[in-house]
């Protein structure tokens, strides 16, 4: 009963998402109706930046599924995998203020059903998997994109939604539905930001308050470089990102990079359609984010 | 039309299969049809032993479908990929006779869209595919399972039927099935012979007439010491395992390995569900095959 749960945003509109904790009521519930599935992915924790997705994905008469899973697989040794922040009851609680019909909450065995050691691995090529995030957390992308795949196969959606924030992962993810020929589309929602400028994830709640003031300028950084990039020369861009990284560094971060790259290929940046990316860390918390060298910038 | 190819078993259902040469049109193929398609993946240069699994896969009102894909990632270097024998015309005039429907011949471009360098991969765990053949051909099964995932997503097939030939390769590709939660079912189909127990594999033309008289003896010492596995204790199956190789060497091969596993995973044999896997090179040809080890053997 939706009454009993603890609401976020109670409207009339309220309806609890259906709850599947097994593989055989995700197939049925994805075999109950000839309407398309669209997907968001997650791994719980939900903020606005989610919720956005999940109002995305709702259209052309799709049922939006949600799922809660945190995946250990992409997380490396000494990374937060267990003190990740788990909140389902107010996950399923915010969900049933928004279009979310349901949530597939698989367990780790219905995810690796052979165990951690005797599973499968799926592997995204180096250039694209082994650079920027990838080089500070190696086999991170491999386990988004085992992850990934998997989910492919058991919900069997028509379109995926993820954010922007996690734009590395949106390209592999990308490149891994052509790859394997897989008729999925994957719809990219832009960033959701405090007003501040600092784009909302679930690690934003290890910042102490100190922390969370110096937070904003990361983005403020990245958003520099990309003013900086409308009117510089490819070759100054090591400079750029130099510069940057020494910025974050007097405002209290440990940067782990600040990269201008293809928007497209994550190659060298080249002035055309550019993206600054950047990683940082603050207190527990490694913050990432992007912005897009758009002609808005460039203005 | 069919009466303009070679025909090699002509009879009054022969009728040429679909040909289907790119990815919109097999698409535009299994989606033209609520019929259930049963699949055969295949390397062409097909045989009684591939025609035998179409067979198999005519049943419950499927439309068979066949590939055709000489696969290069399951190839190693030195291996035998650019004179893998390719025989399109004469297997598209056999398939003919066959329930064949359809015919799905991928180019490479289509396969691996991303290029060799830049696809992503797929591992299968060590304990499965670092053994046996996995252990003489490092990386395979990584390259059938890579394959075998791109054509389950350009397919969407309600089975497979593969041959017990290749017992390893059907045995990874369950697990694989179940790891990734594919909803898809193999049916393994009996391995063909000749009259004196050659397996029949597109690699018995390599063999010249003197090597052909020999091949038989890797089946005929695998048989043996099937037999042999019913009588003994498992303490002694390393012994039965260096004799075989030891009788082979002195028959002309050049064994691989001759091994008793668990037919259901592998690992050691412990006498309640072998099967006895041998492979050995003759000439240019390298020959695998693998006998149950059942009641019948054991009478």
């Amino acid at each position: 009963m939706a009454a009993t749960r603890p609401r976020v945003n109670a409207t009339v509109a309220d309806r609890p998402p259906r709850v599947l904790e097994r593989l055989e009521a995700l197939r049925a519930w994805t075999d109950a109706s000839m309407r398309p599935v669209h997907f968001v992915p997650t791994m719980g924790n939900l903020h606005r930046g989610h919720l956005a997705l999940v109002e995305q994905a709702a259209h052309d008469g799709a049922r939006v599924l949600v799922s809660i899973f945190v995946n250990p697989t992409q997380f490396g040794p000494g990374e937060d995998y267990t003190h990740y922040p788990r909140s389902l009851a107010d996950d399923l609680a915010a969900l049933a203020a928004t279009p979310c019909e349901a949530v597939w909450l698989p367990d780790e065995t219905a995810m690796y059903p052979s165990g951690q050691d005797l599973r499968f691995r799926v592997a995204a090529p180096a250039a694209l998997g082994s650079v920027l995030c990838g080089a500070h957390r190696p086999g991170h992308f491999d386990g988004v994109c085992e992850v990934v795949l998997r989910l492919l196969w058991q919900v069997r959606p028509a379109r995926l939604v993820m954010g922007e924030k996690d734009y590395q992962q949106l390209l592999i993810l990308r490149r891994m539905l052509i790859d394997f020929s897989i008729p999925v589309e994957i719809d990219a929602a832009a960033t959701v930001r405090e007003p501040d400028g600092l784009a909302l994830s679930s690690r934003n709640r290890y910042l102490d308050a100190a922390q969370r003031q110096v937070a904003p300028g990361l983005h403020a950084e990245l958003v520099r470089v990309a003013e900086a990039v409308c009117a510089a020369d490819p070759g100054t861009f090591p400079a750029l990102e130099r510069s940057a990284l020494e910025r974050l560094a007097m405002k209290g971060f440990e940067p782990d990079y600040v990269s201008i790259r293809s928007a497209e290929d994550l190659g060298p940046g080249n002035a055309v359609n550019d993206r600054v990316f950047g990683a940082a860390r603050l207190g527990r918390s490694r913050l990432i984010d992007n912005v897009a060298v758009t002609r808005q910038i460039c203005r």
